[in-house]
């Protein structure tokens, strides 16, 4: 059974102006590859509700989970639940149980429950929660789209708790053999090999360090003993490259 | 008159997988911003030919500029010039000019002109160069596509050299002021703020700190004046807070 697919979307003014460095998605991606679901696709769309709604049923229809950062605070930028109501056509309200969460959290810091704070309650019906065991306010799944907060350690312990639910396939597993030699010498071969095998992505990812061209061969797929193989024939082909 | 608007597209199954880090979107984003050309999304998919192609007439057509990174080197998994002449519909082929530039470097190195190298230099027709003074296989631009490699010290350098033909619009200004508080208590008045300056996007970014919670409030705008403005309400509303 092939694995099952995935796109993120990044919601955020701050990542388009540059202001803001995104990192979630180097996260995401690498548990996602241990977690055997392949990421397909990745979006960065702006806080505009009409970008954020297309965006969520364009990639909602055609893989098999859509996992979102961003936008779900208490500020007036962040728009993402009311999006995903939207783009599903559900109504969207305060939930008791995401208010008693909030509460309890808020009441323990000693601060005021305030409509701001409380805007992060506001979950779509239907929806499913995402304990978000840093600061209370919690993420949420409505059908096959996971709402999770920008902040990245938050980000990355709703994702745990997350990943812990979803039914994973078979985990790509990758190995890298470092060429001493510019990619305009090893691409020949490289494209022999890949061709001798379909079932495996080979890529080549160019450095120069001091002076020096050299590419990072990286061989993946789903099936040890062939990428294994790969390796043995790389290391014949380039004798003298490191592991 | 409003601002040219850009998407960004990055092509590489190396980022989705986890291996590697994308560095040139908050480049590029950083730069743009700078130059008053407004990046409004951003995507990245796999070295998929047909991924490629949809994601290109998609953005191609919505947007003023495509800046597109990753895929133009030597290497089998080097499929992007191939997907833009296939999404313009146009022939490509190994061009003179684009050949000489490779040859010249290749020979000044010591090296061999081998049919990988030459790849490089097939250019889709009616495309015009965009120079690579790092390693000499130049990137090109069709139509609104603009199209550079991935490796990063490769593509800002095409960056500079492409944006200094590109015309720009306003910069968008943008003033931060950090403020010692849970984003609950700033939601509120933060959102009077924004309502008063619709020509404004205002951004709260949350962070904690050894404990505290505080947020980065962002005013951004392409008026200097009513950024200004904006910043002095702001000041007022949270006394104490640091620019």
């Amino acid at each position: 059974m092939p694995n099952p697919t995935a796109a993120m979307l990044v919601i955020g003014d701050e990542i388009l102006s540059g202001r803001t460095r995104d990192v979630n998605l180097h996260h995401l991606a690498g548990k996602l590859t241990l977690h055997g679901i392949d990421l397909r696709e990745a979006r960065v769309v702006a806080d505009v509700q009409a970008d954020i709604v297309a965006a969520l049923r364009d990639l909602s229809a055609r893989y098999t989970h859509v996992f979102t950062s961003g936008g779900i605070g208490p500020t007036h930028d962040d728009i993402t639940a009311d999006a995903v109501a939207a783009a599903f056509e559900v109504p969207i309200g305060v939930r008791d149980d995401a208010r008693a969460i909030l509460e309890e959290f808020i009441a323990a810091r000693g601060s005021e429950v305030t409509p701001a704070r409380l805007r992060m309650a506001r979950i779509p019906e239907g929806a499913r929660l995402i304990e978000n065991p840093v600061s209370a306010a919690p993420g949420f799944s409505l059908g096959n789209v996971h709402v999770m907060a920008g902040v990245p350690k938050i980000f990355e312990a709703m994702l745990d708790g997350l990943l812990a639910t979803l039914e994973g396939g078979k985990p790509l597993l990758s190995q890298t053999l470092r060429v001493e030699l510019p990619e305009g010498d090893i691409a020949g071969p490289l494209s022999d090999l890949a061709a001798r095998h379909p079932g495996l992505s080979i890529g080549s990812y160019p450095y120069s360090h001091q002076g020096v061209f050299g590419a990072n061969i990286v061989v993946r797929g789903q099936d040890g003993a062939e990428v294994s193989a790969a390796m043995v024939e790389l290391g014949r082909l380039f004798p003298g490259a490191t592991v």
